[in-house]
């Protein structure tokens, strides 16, 4: 399961060479950067939204959406989801350390 | 790399146990949903910025930022970085029978 | 110049007993709470987006759609830009004071 | 009350050559643009908060450290709230131009 966002990036890389009308990513990716930030924002949004009320199912839906949108984005900058969750596995890394230090001085 | 998000995952699950003040996370969790949601739209904005300034080192921390915080509201809404990513997988599967049927067409 | 938020306002209110689709802000009524609210995620990111691109045009014409769409949550929720407009010359007059205050001091 | 914004950026104005570290809003001067950035980001998303809680309190504060964040923006970019009234008053007269066409129509 974990490894859809590899798959999507890859997805994501092919919609490049697409033309702008062949997909509603090819379509972002001509709009430019700022089209792409736009909807990281809306989604981000919508995500609030929905765990406002509480409904599982639009949440799941809404932070698919806004997690997409941050992919489209990487790629568009020329980075990767691995990089993201490198950054992730360094942190949850630093948080385990801090926690062992942590425990050592109680 | 990509099972990270499981992994923190688990880790933010058993903080709910924890006390307030012994760690960031679960200083959040007691200020509960408001304040868990203000902090996403907070870090979608910074990666909004990060990506405008096209500083990939930046833009790499503010969408983990933003992936972590998302996290934080699953687990508070009692769901898993998996049904997110099951919900990708359903759409790429959707996407894939979209593009064998454009490519059929052509 | 400054009294067309009220100007503004009156127009919105009157618009709520219009039929959905007889203008854009009655079918957001019409939508509801969630999509007014989508508007200002949206329209807040499109401001971001704007100021970095530093174009003065578009900060102007973004503010100004932020800040309309602001006027209509107003108004759904009962709500005028006077409420507003007073907390933020609450604000000033408590900052006044404490100007005076540090002044005072120094 | 309704030129409380245009006190408000003439305050905004002086504060430019205040020290950073003699108001909140020469501190956010000094920090630069992308930290009035965040905030506006920071204070949509606690407007939309505020609206979903349907705390009329909570809203009016929330929209005014919004609006409060968008005037501080427009100083540092050169800008006056006037700027953004004046295109709103724009739209409302061409809006009553089309609803005068709309109505000659039927």
């Amino acid at each position: 399961m974990s490894d859809i966002l590899i798959k999507l990036a890859a997805v994501l890389e092919a919609r490049k060479a697409a033309a702008p009308d062949s997909s509603y990513v090819a379509g972002l990716y001509a709009k430019g950067l700022d089209a792409i930030l736009k909807k990281i924002g809306e989604e981000a949004t919508e995500t609030v939204v929905a765990a406002k009320n509480g409904d599982k199912g639009q949440i799941v839906y809404e932070t698919a959406d806004l997690w997409f949108h941050c992919l489209v984005m990487l790629a568009h900058q020329g980075l990767s989801p691995n990089d993201v969750l490198a950054e992730l596995a360094r942190r949850e890394g630093l948080s385990g350390l801090e926690e062992k230090a942590s425990r050592g001085k109680s």
